[in-house]
């Protein structure tokens, strides 16, 4: 059984809130403080699943961090707070934790967010887990999944497939490119982006576990179809070069945000883009069915690459 | 280093913000929903840490629930949210999973919470990890652990060291008593006690590391000593007849909560403890000092049993 059938069977039924959107968004949001909306999103890493056994203690906390904002960059909030789990194998060394709490002040200094909590514990287990739960603020509407409307176009920030390409790297799959290997180890939650597509987008969320496979969930929430044009999907020089598609469609942890916007707001996507220096591309456009299709540059159908990763 | 000190030299630093407390209570203040201010608390349930092995689903799902509310009790706050993390192994059943399920249904109607997110990952581990993030409502300023006053009575609620003999009797080591074991699984948390003491008790906790550990957590939190009279604590007619002094003054997971009130409040406290028909016990004073001294009934000192579970 997959995550989201697993979710869907036996946890949606334990989540009547509607803040929770039956637990099919990127994060729940609450009536909160003054003003805003409290955004609530949680999310682990465990070593030799979401980060190599070899990790190191930044690259596990970086990971952690921005695996969680990217959700709240996904519902247009800002990073506030934070809790923290650790669960640790015996005989540890100090220093693992010295260094990843380092790397936790870092980056709650740059994104403006400061911890409130958790928990600690040994275990007699070989791997490390961490959980950490973010809360976000949010001024005005979240923004959602399920918005998107036929004819609309579809964008994604920056360039898709690097983290990918990354962990090929890593894994001695690939020649080595330092750029797309820091893309694996740093993602860049899209958090001014988020904020700003409050009013222009009409759905969105990020792309974690590839592209085609997050397509096809926006999809499916909004009950619509897509038309992915192969060709205009942003591609990094060095992605250019390596013309993996497999790993480019389906390569999980691009922590890049797709996001829907009707036609009309094409010259104010544009600006936006401009203004945050941040490239945003129309890669296709949302269709009536239920169908994400992907074409190549003469709007000729191509065979979808076998399925990316799911959970399990 | 112990979890304490890892906490205070690692971890206190990123928690700068007022209701986290420095992280030295048992849950997070932040400021919330209309009139109310909302707690929250983490904690993980390992198997074969937290729980046996051998725990089935129904018991792994009570012992995480329990032992979140047990810290929104202990700051006088009522459940309202939830989120979970879910770890487990490769292959596990999905029969696991409709258990575990089914329990925290039967929890969250009980304690009047819902789940509003959370994440589930399958990983190459032999182990299950759990983890719970608690949001709770709270009327009023919280229960703190910092404001046991030198003079005031030291209370705890129902009886304690039962969970430590319960574990003791799975594990073969006590012959077997079903209403103790009983007590090692289902942690009652103490939430209308803790939201009855507002304006009552000057400070609260739960027992989770021992009766002595904790006390000794209370008296740091507040900068005093404290007197406990061993044979006023109060003792079930089963843990009367086990005498396992190591194991009662230890030993963890009672969850029961540990307060102090001034002596004018002993009729209010007696009140209470008639309306919630719940023992509350009087058990010893808070005293000038840093020192946790145990005595007898002729106040003479007793030597400390060697210390209880600390976390590593």
């Amino acid at each position: 059984m997959g995550e989201r059938t697993r979710i869907a069977r036996y946890f949606a039924p334990l989540a009547p809130d509607a803040g929770s959107f039956s637990l099919t968004d990127d994060a729940a949001v609450l009536a909160a403080p003054a003003g805003f909306s409290l955004v609530i999103t949680t999310d682990s890493v465990i070593e030799s699943v979401h980060v190599l056994a070899a990790a190191t203690p930044q690259q596990f906390a970086t990971k952690l961090v921005r695996r969680n904002l990217s959700d709240l960059a996904a519902m247009g909030a800002q990073p506030w707070r934070y809790t923290l789990n650790l669960h640790t194998p015996h005989g540890i060394a100090d220093e693992w934790f010295a260094k990843f709490s380092a790397a936790l002040v870092a980056e709650q200094s740059q994104f403006g967010m400061v911890l409130i909590g958790g928990d600690s514990t040994s275990a007699p287990h070989a791997a490390i887990h961490a959980t950490m739960t973010c809360f976000g603020l949010l001024d005005g509407a979240p923004l959602r999944r399920n918005g998107a409307q036929v004819g609309d176009d579809i964008y994604v920030s920056g360039t898709i497939g690097d983290a990918a390409l990354g962990l090929l790297m890593l894994q001695q799959k690939l020649p080595s490119d330092p750029a797309l290997i820091a893309r694996y180890h740093t993602p860049q939650p899209r958090l001014a982006l988020g904020s700003s597509l409050h009013g222009i987008a009409t759905s969105a969320m990020d792309i974690s576990d590839g592209l085609l496979a997050d397509t096809a969930q926006l999809c499916s929430a909004s009950d619509v179809g897509a038309i992915i044009h192969r060709d205009a999907i942003p591609l990094s020089p060095a992605a250019q070069q390596a013309v993996a598609w497999q790993a480019i469609l389906n390569g999980g942890d691009d922590y890049e945000l797709l996001f829907t916007a009707p036609t009309s707001a094409r010259d104010t996507i544009a600006e936006l883009a401009a203004s945050l220096a941040l490239q945003l591309t129309r890669i296709g456009e949302i269709t009536a069915g239920n169908e994400v299709v992907l074409v190549d540059e003469n709007n000729v159908r191509l065979p979808m690459p076998s399925a990316g990763f799911t959970h399990d």
